[in-house]
């Protein structure tokens, strides 16, 4: 790991105090897994009758971990389930014993808390190709059990950190017909950032009741929207994975619940902005907002193109109104422009119109816009409707120094 | 600028003697265009009876310079023609003022060395979106004029660099029919390096004789496995331009020859790597050969995943051999890959194989390889017979240093 780096400037004066949900009870300890002197697995066990939906990363080379949470997605609900995370070894592309390992944490899990192998679901998170040593996780499992609690979830955020300089989390409530229901979520992740489905790892629990075909909708249409719409340094990872858990504690059904829908949104939203704000090396947060494009998709394809470039992230890092390269991004994203209808604003201030700079530019005006910690990018592509909106931070020293030396 | 970067540690250790071309002139003048104190502006001049084949950038946002001489490509050779160059100002994004700038100056050039404007071939490189000053152009160009020389390509390599830290040039003879057939080339480009197509600035001249067509067809086609090979930070620039000119001045027509069409390969590779070996902070070269990929196209998404990705860059920055994020990188790429099938070298090194690390690999050997100053990175996907290599650098606090503030 090197030294830890100081925490994030971008981070929130501090972890929120997150509801407690009922139906889902924590424990962490530290296993020494990789890292020492802090923890490193997290046990989550859920009551019968808890929904479980699920949104996992498409790399052709994902985690063991990964492809067994795939496989167990939509199981029966009226059976109790477990999460079990571990940070430090990603167990990914460790062959055979990697499938083995998952088997054995599993197994292990299910005995202890008496759930169906079925309904275990296991994380990975650290580095890639180096053996899970799945002993020292196994032989801490009873221990975890016996110390579950059910305010333990800002342990629980702790426990899965890597490069992470701060624990992520986020909540919200909602009345509904007179009762409150309550969302807390936590995340780990910040580098590899560039999910192309879930991201990194996010435990979302509720005390609604979803069923598992509503709460998979709900996840996956809220996850194209926030998770897929960051990027830290355009590297996926191999372990993302975002599950969601509904209890059902509270009795009160959000299956069609509009104010629940846009509840999980926010604190997805939230979580996602979290893991930018923690971006490795990141001073700046960046939001890239696209309009005017032919198509949603070529939106985005834009957005993620100047999100993604090297050139702005660090213009940006040096505070540099450098709006060229902007241009030179949606040139080479391959979406359909038209040179001479783009609008480019960074923050409220006017920048090019009408395929040249505009008229009554201000490269003072536009400084002073960098100069702040949140970053505005607007573009508009003058061809149609689509629109998409990415969130990025800049690219400094600090990243590379993180990553010249992560495994030393 | 900024203060100038230190000449690259992967530079040549000197300028190459390259051979006269019998047919091309050049001349080089300090025009104050937006750097003081350096030739700015460099002016070729063509005899006729030249073949003058391009490939250019297809990013939606290209410059005017660039649109011209798409539009001029595939002429008349029986014509005299002119290349003019200006770096500091790229004149991209500046409108139709950028597009009468362009006309004045192929007029300028057209008028004062006696050949049609539509044999006038322009690129300008430099800062995206600022109006490009004509007239410091257009007033110089009767001197440059009167001070074309055949030997002046060293010097028009200097004029053209921008954040280059060393002039780049290449050249190769061939023997035909018992003659001696001649290439030289020069090259600018050191950042915004992801060719779509074809690279920054490059121009080759031969005093072969070489009909536009086939000129062309050899020029696409070496240009698929040279410039379009390699990346310096997967940002692709508004103003690359390949020209090839062939004066015929040899009396040897090479139209169909084998050893010539090699030679220009040799030639475009050779300033193909040299643009990397230049990459913005680059210390160290770094060759990804793929193999085994269902499709040669697969074989190069795959391969410039890897040679895109920052963590991978910024690990072989820090000497670290972390094959786990070229797992990761053949992961997100999109392409077909079966995580057990894969195989993975560093140099001579077997790294990964069967779906997780080889039973030999001896990091100590990987890590002796990353400390040298050529990388080489080989993965085979063990699913078909595509092939590609690419070629990049690593990614470290100079690239962030240059970029953080290059305007001001």
């Amino acid at each position: 790991m090197g030294k830890a780096p100081p925490v994030s400037p971008l981070a929130p004066a501090q972890f929120p105090d997150l509801p407690v949900i009922d139906g889902v009870r924590f424990a962490t300890i530290e296993a020494g897994v990789r890292y020492q002197g802090r923890t490193d697995v997290m046990l989550a066990q859920l009551d019968p009758g808890t929904s479980i939906a699920g949104v996992f990363t498409r790399s052709a080379t994902r985690a063991a971990p990964v492809l067994d949470c795939q496989a167990k997605l939509g199981g029966a609900s009226d059976q109790g389930a477990a999460i079990l995370v571990n940070s430090g070894n990603a167990n990914a592309f460790t062959g055979k014993g990697g499938v083995e390992a998952v088997e054995h944490i599993a197994q292990a899990v299910a005995d202890t808390c008496a759930v169906p192998t079925a309904r275990v679901f296991t994380s990975s998170t650290g580095v890639i190709g180096e053996p899970l040593n799945h002993q020292r996780i196994t032989e801490v499992i009873a221990t975890l059990e016996s110390t579950l609690s059910p305010d333990g979830i800002a342990a629980a955020a702790q426990a899965i950190m890597t490069t992470d300089t701060f624990p992520k989390g986020a909540s919200a409530q909602v009345e509904i017909a007179g009762k409150t229901v309550s969302i807390s979520g936590i995340a780990k992740g910040s580098g590899m950032i560039a999910p192309d489905m879930a991201t990194m790892l996010v435990y979302i629990f509720t005390d609604a009741i979803v069923d598992q075909t509503a709460l998979q909708k709900m996840v996956s249409a809220a996850n194209a929207v926030t998770f897929n719409c960051i990027t830290v340094d355009s590297d996926t990872s191999t372990s993302d994975s975002l599950i969601v858990a509904a209890t059902g504690a509270s009795g009160v059904d959000a299956s069609t619940d509009d104010a629940f829908r846009d509840a999980l949104h926010s604190v997805m939203l939230d979580l996602a902005h979290q893991v930018v704000r923690d971006g490795e090396g990141a001073t700046k947060f960046v939001e890239i907002a696209v309009t005017g494009a032919a198509t949603a998709t070529d939106a985005k394809t834009h957005a993620m193109a100047i999100a993604n470039s090297p050139l702005i992230k660090t213009a940006i890092a040096g505070e540099d109104p450098n709006w060229g390269r902007v241009v030179m991004a949606i040139g080479k994203s391959g979406a359909a422009a038209d040179r001479d209808l783009l609008t480019i604003r960074f923050g409220d201030v006017e920048v090019a119109k009408d395929g040249w700079q505009h008229p009554d530019y201000s490269e003072a005006a536009a400084a002073a816009h960098m100069k702040g910690e949140n970053i505005l990018i607007r573009v508009d592509l003058g061809l149609g409707r689509g629109a998409a909106t990415v969130w990025t931070c800049d690219l400094t020293h600090g990243y590379i120094e993180i990553n010249a030396d992560y495994r030393s």
